[in-house]
């Protein structure tokens, strides 16, 4: 018999790989050129300190992320490690319990609590020395709001 | 109206991400404990000089990439940067179209000559200096054998 799972149990599928990039306007037009992408969506995130753009490329989502400051992670990353995959983000149906799931066995949540991500999502990021050096982003989807409906 | 796309055309979807870990078995205990995953493929590839675990993971694969020998570039990429993101993968309907495609754009393509790849598919790869710094690997699945039936 399996044992039982006691993990993120509720997570759904990829939503993007994420990766460093000097400017948002160079990467969107290298891979613009070298694979017909398309632009989904662009934001300056000013919490995260980061401008972002997702690109859908073979279906799959790409985000680029640029700094906005000295001090955005992005920035550190890019001194560290020059451009490359910074992050791959998974979608979960429910942040708070994926966060505290990862919690109980061990593995460092980076926030307390959850920030804001790109389009109204929530975010958290696993540590990436408890996955393999490997910087893990859950999204919380913003639910659309049919209170009003 | 759109110009001309000049690029890689032929791009079906993403394959896999794949992440450069010091064993095989530790990253996929590690994994299957945080996600749930299901294991899918290993095998060592001598030319690479690689061991080589595909497990699948919201609905993703990821391909975890352990060295056999010094001399493997996943020895060298553990030597530099430790573990983490390695490489990413796409499918392409036609390898040696994909890879000329991309020296058009004065892309460069790391072997002049496909190489053996995971469960019989030929792969090459695409310089990451030209592609903010994202080794990008190009996947001919191997194709069903109907010529006996």
């Amino acid at each position: 018999m399996r044992k039982e799972f006691l993990g993120i149990s509720n997570l759904i599928s990829l939503n993007h790989i994420g990766i460093a990039v000097y400017s948002l306007e160079e990467a969107i037009a290298r891979y613009s050129r070298m694979f017909d992408c398309e632009v989904l969506h662009s934001e300056i995130n000013e919490e995260q300190q980061t401008a972002e753009a997702m690109i859908k490329c073979g279906g799959v989502q790409i985000q680029f992320l640029a700094p906005t400051s000295e001090t955005s992670p992005i920035a550190k990353f890019l001194d560290k490690r020059s451009q490359g995959v910074q992050q791959i983000a998974f979608d979960v149906e429910d942040l708070d319990l994926a966060c505290d799931q990862a919690r109980g066995l061990g593995i460092r949540v980076l926030y307390p609590e959850s920030k804001y991500g790109t389009a109204g999502s929530k975010i958290n990021f696993l540590h990436p020395q408890d996955c393999n050096g490997v910087l893990i982003e859950l999204v919380e989807l913003q639910k659309p709001n049919f209170s009003n409906g």
